[in-house]
């Protein structure tokens, strides 16, 4: 559970912080980047932020604006990597959509894949042990966009223990059905009968269930709401199987991280409440 | 004055917008973004943002979290881009701290320069023309980090009756004192006497001065304090010659946009005030 510390900025009451470390998980060098609301680098809470294809481990933490919102708290925001780097798999580098940068949040059973595309694994149990025992952290929280909007809602409704609350700006909430989920989900799993383990909408039908509410956002202006997105196929399922969901439709606001950055403030008091 | 919205995404209240056109002053194609409180892309007053070395239209507008404090104005801030580009004159790709990505805000005078590095002209006449006849603008302030920062005091202390106010995040107040300013102004200047009219400090000490405070951001922690921005000349010749001054000496904080950011709602409440 060692991890190195590259880079430590003061903003607002706290430090935005950059780390390394070598998973056991993934068996790769992973980066993270975390902001802490105090100086002491320690939290009760973290809020796991999973970030959207083609993201690193900065963008959330520069673009967002989400510092300001931790003032005055006793927690920390932890943002991964999207997925293994370093390496060189059959077609890894070859698109946005798969490999590099679109870890999905699952755990890979493909040949070469399989051996590091752990990310569901890395999240749940890599990321929140090595935030316990170097953050002193207590409880956990779960947010993201787009690919990590699923990676949240996936991972929200299997874990429900693990964490108190779930939300997702513009999540891909029923992959199945859509360009992207087939194309990540035939490159990542032998199985087919695996996919609805990481569908959001599936695992709804199929029984999983958070005793709190689900928050989610999405801008109506989305270039991929209609396409990739599908957020009312998770509200059907939520509304046919008792989840508990809000959905805030944005009228004007697109997928980018002007977006984010604006409703970033009511995800994070929903996180802290 | 004509212009190309090339990006517009909604934001908290208004529109973030990103633009081309060609320049008279440069004679290349520039780019600049705008964030508008209201999605009309109308305001009465215009805060023109000045970036650092290496930076482009993009920085500030991304990372500094300041479309927030827009909300309920009727302002907007608009972001030059540091240099001509698309230019291949000698050396000018070769460092980080000249040429593209380095404008300096100055009228440069040597061969091949001249004709087309003239950011002081471009931003105090081109840009405010601009504004004005696109965007329905009446007055302006300007505010700027480092290299920008340098050429919000020297243009707010040159052109008084433009700027309505005048702030700076970590600025280079003294270039003529400095290495980046030695190697800018030597690339940039034929004549050595041209240095001191684009040097905050030498302008107060001969005679340049404004009715109104101007307010400084400098973090202690800044890597660069010492050796390239020396606050405490300004300071000193403020004193001196009677230019009301506020500069806030921040503990712990850093040359980044974390620091930016956690203090830019400051910056952006004293210009419209």
């Amino acid at each position: 559970m060692e991890i190195t510390q590259l880079k430590k900025h003061k903003s607002f009451s706290g430090d935005t912080c950059f780390y390394s470390h070598m998973s056991k998980v993934t068996q790769t060098q992973m980066k993270f980047s975390c902001h802490f609301a105090s100086q002491n680098l320690k939290a009760d809470h973290c809020i796991i932020w999973l970030s959207g294809l083609t993201c690193t481990d900065e963008n959330f933490i520069t673009k967002a604006g989400a510092q300001k919102y931790f003032e005055n708290t006793n927690a920390m925001i932890l943002c991964p990597d999207t997925s293994p780097r370093g390496l060189n798999l059959p077609n890894e580098h070859d698109s946005y959509d798969f490999g590099s940068g679109a870890g999905f949040y699952l755990n890979a059973t493909t040949p070469g894949y399989k051996d590091h595309y752990k990310m569901y694994d890395y999240v749940v149990k890599e990321l929140t042990e090595l935030a316990q025992k170097n953050f002193g952290v207590k409880t956990f929280s779960i947010m993201g966009h787009s690919m990590g909007g699923h990676g949240a809602l996936v991972i929200g409704l299997r874990e429900q223990k693990l964490f108190t609350k779930v939300s997702a700006f513009s999540p891909i909430v029923n992959p199945v059905q859509t360009s992207w989920g087939d194309r990540a989900f035939k490159g990542y799993l032998t199985d087919p009968k695996d996919w609805n383990n990481y569908d959001a909408t599936e695992l709804l039908k199929t029984g999983h269930k958070r005793k709190d509410m689900i928050l989610i956002e999405q801008g109506l202006s989305d270039e991929f709401l209609e396409t990739n997105l599908k957020t009312n196929n998770f509200v059907e399922a939520a509304k046919d199987n008792g989840q508990a969901c809000k959905v805030n439709y944005r009228e004007g606001y697109d997928h980018s991280y002007y977006f984010i950055s604006t409703f970033i403030k009511d995800h994070i008091a929903f996180h802290l409440s």
